[in-house]
């Protein structure tokens, strides 16, 4: 492992003092960010949701539920979907409608079985449109070897909706030994990211503000149920996994590190950006560790398996470039920080809200 | 069992040059029908969606997918809500969404144990609205005895959306011995409904159109586990339920008779129509058997069991102005039939879309 940290930490600013920008968190409304998957959506669900539901599962907060019925161990995991474009280089949102719902029961090590699928669909959109979605996700869906079992549909008024909107829900089994939660994660493991970060993001915004960076970029969309069996295959015993949706890479490392109370430290130079993306990132004024990915995992596993693992990942199609990125540290519980490629220190803080809204 | 049909039946009319109407199905966009749960909803599903998705759980097109998993016998059904107004009497988009697809599960046998819960924003909407509507499905599903297990927020600009849609997937246990299908309907078997129809959709109206019938009417809104158990209670050989929502009584008992290849006759005079639903239907020129329903349920029982199990539902809060309302019989099979009050036979055909859009 020696492209991990060892030596001592480099000091971290004191970000006890930080409050978020009153703008925002003292509004009433509904506002973009609610939905980013950073501290607003956050806030939504300590302040509104989690209240209001009550329940032990939902205390969960992982990327799916993992619950039990009738003596069998089920992942149950649901996502909206409500990307524009409809259509993007490398995908659709029938794409994510299975992959992103596939990727969150992974994350809690369960293979997808069954889909339900909800479409809210807005009048007066072609037909055809509809179903090139439905053929999009019907292959995605045979692809991830899921199936889809159950579905609705709905009409809003022309004005009330936007063309397409897809719910999907995901059961699967979660195997015997498989425990996958934050709360698991101790100082030492290691941290391992499946491929290059920042790709799905770019690809949004690059078809949807009509910008060009030389060279197209497609969405790494994709299911992660095979590459997280490869994982397990090693030991059922990973700490914990996610896919760095919404809020990237940066807002699925601080969830971790508040729930398990460790600090996480990432070595900048060993995080996988593709130089399309750091262009377009740099053009763009975004930070690549906050935009979307869709077709990538985060894994903390016990040191004494992380060689083991990453070879297994990279013997993966899916996790052909996955790196050891960074480690959990005793220091600075709760807080993610980066080493510059200059020797320096940084905080990575929850995003408020996305940078880019509407990507998945 | 006295008051079901048992003479000869009278002629039906020749039904098989009826077409629908061109415009409605020529159109190559999606129309408000297309969510109206009638036959413009079953062209989508059959057309679009299921060559689209394959899969044989889906093939069998009932309110929830049968499916096992891990050798248990599992529940699985999801419904989005996009009712309009939020709040209406008698209930929320926050009850519906809980009622609603526990009520898909319940017509399985089942009684559901987790709902999902993905909410769809638009920004700037209050969140003191979205807290009421979240307190309302909170409490919804305590009082149903179901566990909200896992969420999700994504939000939409203002004017991409309508406030708040929900989508809500729910699994449950299916009962050794249950085995819910229209297919196993068979000629004789006695038809139940559970109680007044047309309440909710007259109640949805009447807010919405700021109609005043003279009474308030309330919407019938219910989570009916609690009633299915106490009729399999009487005996798990129950040949099929369905809550007869968007399309009301008459999509159930065609969508029935169609699966089944039975006919359906239906005593116009023994349907429970409260007065207020009566007089606005009138006034609207509605058809009460095509008005919503959301918290009643319609049962084809066998016939050896039609009277313990019709004492089991009048004992039951839900079901105690439960009427046997028909029966299926072997002549006209695909099509429902009501006897009118003067003596006459009318044909209760499908309905194309609904009456009345955006009613759960």
């Amino acid at each position: 492992m020696s492209d991990t940290t060892t030596e001592p930490h480099a000091p971290v600013p004191d970000l006890t003092a930080w409050t978020c920008p009153a703008p925002l968190r003292d509004q009433n409304r509904v506002v973009m960010g609610h939905g980013g998957g950073g501290a607003l959506s956050a806030e939504l669900v300590q302040h509104i949701f989690a209240p209001a539901f009550g329940g032990e599962v939902l205390a969960q907060m992982g990327d799916a539920a993992a619950l039990s019925l009738g003596g069998v161990r089920l992942a149950f995991s649901t996502d909206s979907y409500v990307v524009r474009p409809l259509f993007f280089p490398g995908g659709s949102i029938g794409d994510l409608a299975v992959n992103g719902t596939v990727n969150d029961l992974a994350m809690s090590g369960a293979r997808a079985a069954y889909l339900s699928c909800g479409f809210i669909l807005e009048e007066g959109v072609e037909l055809s449109v509809v179903g090139r979605v439905a053929e999009a996700l019907g292959a995605a869906a045979r692809a991830a070897g899921v199936e889809v079992a159950t579905g609705d549909t709905k009409v809003v008024e022309a004005g009330h909706g936007d063309g397409i909107f897809i719910n999907t829900a995901g059961i699967g089994l979660i195997p015997p030994g498989v425990d996958l939660r934050p709360q698991r994660v101790v100082p030492g493991d290691v941290v391992i990211v499946s491929g290059a970060i920042g790709v799905h993001g770019v690809a949004i915004m690059s078809v949807r503000e009509g910008l060009e960076f030389g060279v197209e970029i497609e969405s790494d969309c994709a299911a992660l149920g095979g590459l997280v069996d490869a994982m397990l295959a090693v030991t059922p015993d990973l700490h914990v996994l996610r896919d760095p949706t919404r809020g990237g890479l940066a807002a699925a490392l601080n969830e971790i590190a508040a729930a398990a109370g460790v600090g996480v430290v990432v070595q900048e130079r060993n995080v996988p950006v593709p130089p399309a993306v750091a262009n377009a990132c740099a053009i763009l004024g975004l930070d690549p560790l906050y935009v979307a990915n869709e077709g990538k995992l985060v894994a903390f596993v016990p040191r004494e398996h992380a060689d083991a693992v990453l070879d297994a990942m990279r013997a993966h199609p899916l996790g052909a470039d996955a790196q050891v990125i960074g480690e959990a540290v005793d220091a600075h519980p709760g807080m993610v920080v980066a080493r510059t490629g200059l020797g320096g220190t940084r905080v990575v803080d929850l995003p408020i809200g996305e940078q880019l809204p509407r990507i998945c």
